[in-house]
């Protein structure tokens, strides 16, 4: 139901193999796609990751730290460059608003498309962007104001009770179709109610996506409905106590107890320190998860895919 | 004497396999060098040619479209992150300026090095950037005010004269020696003046590396003491005919042509629209250079490098 492409997975500066914070998020059931974070290159990435600028309905900043927003003016100058004319949802802090509006003054900047603005802070409501993809809002702590993201794609089907109607002789074919879209029918001199054949079914993915944050606790309450977490771990424990609280990051441990604690089924972690990249460094990332947390973890490399279904099960894509 | 890397030649927006603008200009005889233009990415092609931002003196852009200019402040940030502490001139239009001092205020961005701001415009004087090295701005016509840059790369050198002492039988060693340092000299009851066995020997490279521009003439008088001319070639003539004037970009006929009426030896031709860059497209534009340019040309690649001497010689260095 959720299709995740990680476009960017290096904290601070690109590397040579990773580049700085994006991540696209699709719903599986058509082309409507989101991107989380826009770091320098982003707009190269989704070339490469053959995503089209044309199906993309919204763009979530986080934080307006560099590496997770100066590719944003780029990829829309791209979109308007490439003919887009559909308004475009941009849920930020309002500094990114303000920064868009000067960066096209001073670059003389004319977007062909609508720029529609939601202002991301702690009173953010939950935004319904298409009748079955909603986005909510939820603080963390860093530098400056940083979000996470819930995205929840839920689909309602109603689902025919058809043992019952074979058990009653009811042929298949226009009596099935009749109660299917709500009509009550006759059949054999009684009327069969639609609603009592029929049953509404819910499929439902719920993930969130955080931002930089040194604090995963404030991600319990959310974290409850949750089948999946995608959080920053931009160093190990050991890293972290050398570099100190100051850049107010997340170590793997962090993130690990605080999956562990919630029980939460699913997490991916991301956003990490150029010295974790090489295989000792992630290798280092993935031990220290392993010691405190029990569930199903990835670490994420630009241009993984994921996919994430309405029973809660969360895999890789195998992309050979 | 000067060292050129193209780190992007795309116009307007990235493709698969080029960049948008970017130039590394390196003075071959030190580490020193100099960016003109940073698209979007083009810290990314940086890492990848293996240039360092710590050896970067300045930063020239020529104009203030987004695909000339957004990978300014991501390349700004991560020197800073680099632990960068020496300044470093940035040459480009006063709304650069703004644009960054804008974009660090919205994004929480301190530079832990200073900026040594010029502002380019009509009356921008030459800039002596290092001892040998200068820079010197030329208007040219584009949608927004655009300008070229003639970069000169000078050493000035005491030549002695060998063949004359020689002559006269002066040994080698501390006399020459002196003599090269401009001391005169006591050899066989006769003074020898430094002043008649020494010359001054002039080596310089000029290049001129253009922006986006309609009017490759607006270069005539620079170009007259220039080796090498690097400029826009957006479209071929018949797809500037029909896109129109609009865009105000040069077609290859119109450079090349510029080129040839004036004299010049060496020609490098970037900024290519992406309807130009398969195989048939450069080889279009190739043939349109050759029916009215009998220099010496190259249509430039991301990653190529050349290098240009003293002598006005252009080299094309092979990378295997």
């Amino acid at each position: 139901m959720l299709h995740f492409t990680f476009l960017g997975t290096s904290s601070g500066v690109p590397t040579l193999t990773r580049n700085v914070s994006g991540l696209a998020i699709r719903n599986s059931k058509n082309k409507d796609w989101i991107l989380v974070d826009a770091g320098e290159g982003t707009q190269h990435r989704i070339q490469q990751a053959k995503l089209s600028l044309q199906n993309l309905i919204a763009i979530c900043i986080s934080h307006v730290h560099g590496d997770h927003c100066y590719g944003l003016v780029g990829l829309l100058a791209s979109a308007g460059m490439n003919a887009r004319t559909a308004p475009l949802t941009i849920i930020a802090p309002k500094e990114i608003q303000q920064w868009i509006a000067v960066t096209a003054q001073l670059t003389d900047l004319h977007l062909p498309y609508p720029l529609h603005f939601i202002e991301v802070n702690e009173a953010t409501q939950i935004q319904q962007l298409t009748d079955n993809l909603s986005i909510q809002a939820h603080p963390l702590s860093h530098r400056v104001p940083s979000f996470a993201f819930s995205m929840i794609v839920q689909y309602t089907q109603k689902k025919l009770d058809t043992q019952a109607l074979i058990q009653l002789g009811v042929p298949k074919g226009k009596a099935w179709g009749d109660l299917q879209q709500g009509l009550d029918i006759q059949f054999n001199g009684q009327t069969l109610k639609a609603a009592d054949f029929t049953q509404l079914q819910i499929q439902r993915a719920h993930a969130i996506v955080g931002g930089d944050n040194d604090c995963p606790e404030l991600l319990a309450q959310a974290c409850e409905d949750a089948q999946l977490l995608i959080h920053e771990s931009t160093y190990t424990q050991a890293a972290l106590d050398k570099v100190g609280s100051g850049p107010m990051h997340s170590s793997a441990k962090m993130v690990a107890e605080f999956a562990q604690q919630q029980g939460l089924s699913n997490l991916i972690l991301t956003h990490f320190s150029p010295r974790h990249q090489d295989n000792a460094g992630q290798q280092a990332i993935a031990e220290e998860v392993q010691a405190f947390y029990q569930g199903n973890f990835y670490l994420a490399h630009d241009f993984d895919q994921f996919s994430l279904d309405e029973t809660g099960q969360l895999s890789k894509i195998d992309k050979s």
